[in-house]
């Protein structure tokens, strides 16, 4: 928390000292404005806001974190929320309201200007996490019969409204999106005023449909390289945009998402924090009860071999760090595989390779490991002779598990499966079960 | 691979049909016309270029993968790739030069125009992970003094050159960095042609250092939620300006490395195909070795108990089950804790919080983890008075994986360690060993 500004500031409000106060909200950038003003009460807060204007408002509010929104909304009447609502870019306040009671909602709403209000309703429609409910309405439409210099003043009207005007869609009457002029072309052009944005405009428009998940949006923006891309209905009607920053947290939501997936925890929709805890524990528990099953089968699998297990009970020492061994190597391999799918640095056809080369990385981990155990063994084993037990079975293991890690991944995407949803557990539970019976097995050839 | 065109594309080229081939240069966007061209070898893949515009040649083979960006270079002369360098934006005719042979970059270099020279060997001097060598030089930078009218003039000069115009960023007479006009504001401006840009510009510029890490500048671009950045040295001069798009690919490469550190492997600096095998094992041998003495100490822990173990064999079988338990819920914390702590959805200061919300998870899972142990141990266990060893060991085992998991990733960050670079190993490492010791010790206390 910044307090550096905070004394002035109370200070300013105790006086009410009107014109600093108005000096502090326009003078510094928006976000720092925010920064400055988080150590004030909600109170004190909205008494600060009061001296911006709504669209400076609007901005300092978004660079609060969301539970201060939040909790700042709670304590103000509906009247300077709407005023709120309407200055906040409608995805945005979409995104704001979702965090409202039902009933206040209702309230909020009716007090903002029918046109903010329709797309708000409209973007509420669009299930979570597909391009509808990404995009914002605010978006730079002008028509296919304009000239540049028609263009430049329409845009300087529309301005104050937009959210970006880094590129420029281009509709016919009926609002089909035809083509798309950057803003960089547009300004090449202005020793060309008459000439049309039909013939100016990029007919070749990469667009999403409403509907489409929110990590082909993602991949799509990367993949081009753009700041923004359009959203269309499939009669290809322009009904939004989407820009880089919301792509961004899209790119950061699914990381996170990846990553809950390697350690098995059902992906959150919601952060850490703010997940209940028996749904947290539900989500964790899910993985964690398969994976318990297999251990189990390892409980079982040791059951068969008891006995012998009984006259040689040094070699229950090494169960621990056998079994680890190979759940380590296994999962460093499909995580590594599975990170390496999502970001399509390899595909399925470099198979062989994949193969090739976890086959040699098992074999030198594994050797090396091997080595290290053997010199432990020679203390904790009857002889140099059965201490040979140890290396083997950790060579075997560790290249059980490189293979395994990384063919199961390649298998699942091949079936048509999510590769991170389960092959970092299969992985785990299969170790496991494979280590004890790899072990039991290189003893029982050396004691027999 | 998208084999739609290349007959035609062929029949084109054979019978040197020059209007059809520049039509298929220029028609479509750049990224298709890359994809239909993935299928012809690398001379025709030349030939079909040279229809096209030296720019739009240059953004047709930024498509094209990097392994196929290598495969042309290494094909062409040093003048058709020269023509090519000119063309890239600086920070991207960087990267393309690190994947070619010393000896050529020099002979390439060679036949650039000076300027461009100076700013691809002057961005070649910063380090990679830094705000520099992320940069590109072609940036919108113009007088104070300049008006609205003559601003848009010398933009419209400019703008074939300009990677982006997004931000126009105002510099005084010695190129320090005085102020930016967003391309919004200045097209709103445009019914005021005679406004003076130093009366426009925001003056609260958000910048950063060349040698600043790419982390910090992705995570300045995400939080003041901008397209661009502009890059300063220490007094301030304007050097660069690093756009979305670079600060994406930040995003996805610190989130690759996230996964990484969690399975135990140290960040791979290039993608997973293209990093040797000797260099992949060192960096997955560190860590597996580390974990691997961690396995060792288990083994001598068991061995202290060993005479025990021998009279209750039973308790051998569920040694894999309980270490599992504990380091799956350990894991499972601690990467929720830590990506958590890389978003910032926690702080330090919500330490209480947190291990309150993973005791109670820890009780419920291993409440429920340990109902279905004691049913197997029904089983397996010689009475039920002696199965109950197991639940208990599971409750006990549970709950300090999920403290563990939770607390560690803390301390690590007040002690100003990443927490991601070591936690996930701590707590896979303790926990083996402290499942081993309860285990033993919960049973010490049924048994005696």
């Amino acid at each position: 928390m910044n307090t550096l500004f905070l004394p002035e500031l109370r200070e300013m409000l105790a006086e009410d000292r009107t014109d600093e106060l108005r000096e502090f909200c326009t003078a510094l950038h928006p976000a720092r404005t925010a920064e400055f003003m988080e150590g004030l009460d909600n109170e004190e807060t909205w008494r600060v806001l009061q001296h911006a204007q709504p669209t400076l408002q609007a901005e300092v509010f978004q660079y609060f974190s969301v539970d201060r929104q939040v909790e700042l909304i709670a304590t103000q009447d509906e009247k300077q929320i709407a005023v709120l609502v309407t200055q906040l870019p409608a995805d945005d306040a979409v995104d704001l309201l979702r965090e409202v009671p039902e009933d206040r909602v209702d309230a909020i709403l009716a007090l903002v200007p029918a046109p903010d209000r329709r797309d708000i309703r409209r973007l509420q429609t669009f299930p979570e996490g597909t391009a509808g409910a990404m995009m914002t309405t605010e978006v730079a439409c002008l028509s296919e019969t304009l000239t540049v210099r028609q263009a430049l003043d329409e845009l300087s009207r529309q301005a104050e409204r937009l959210e970006t005007i880094y590129y420029i869609y281009v509709v016919d009457t009926t609002n089909h999106l035809r083509g798309v002029v950057s803003g960089r072309l547009l300004i090449s052009a202005i020793g060309r005023p008459e000439t049309c944005l039909a013939d100016l405009m990029k007919t070749d428009v990469v667009s999403v449909k409403v509907l489409d998940d929110q990590e082909q949006v993602a991949q799509k923006v990367e993949f081009y390289n753009i700041m923004a891309i359009p959203v269309v209905d499939d009669a290809n009607h322009m009904m939004g945009i989407i820009t880089h920053d919301d792509v961004i947290d899209v790119v950061r939501e699914e990381a996170a998402e990846d990553v809950q997936r390697i350690v098995a925890v059902k992906p959150l929709s919601d952060s850490y924090l703010r997940t209940p805890v028996l749904l947290l524990s539900w989500k964790r528990g899910f993985w964690l009860l398969i994976l318990f099953f297999a251990g189990l089968s390892t409980a079982f699998a040791l059951r068969m071999y008891q006995s012998w297990l009984d006259s040689y009970a040094w070699l229950v020492l090494f169960i621990p760090l056998i079994i680890s061994s190979g759940g380590n190597s296994g999962s460093q391999s499909s995580t590594l595989i599975i990170s390496a799918l999502v970001t399509k640095d390899v595909e399925l056809s470099d198979w062989g390779l994949i193969v090739r080369r976890e086959i040699i990385m098992g074999l030198i981990l594994g050797g090396i490991m091997g080595a290290m155990g053997f010199l432990c063994a020679l203390i904790l084993a009857p002889s140099p002779f059965h201490a040979l037990i140890i290396p083997i079975t950790i060579l075997c293991v560790v290249l059980c598990g490189t293979c395994m890690g990384s063919v199961l991944p390649l298998i699942f995407k091949r079936m048509g499966l999510d590769p991170a949803m389960m092959s970092n557990q299969f992985v785990a539970g299969l170790s496991d079960l494979l280590g004890i019976l790899i072990y039991v097995n290189v003893a029982l050839l050396f004691l027999r």
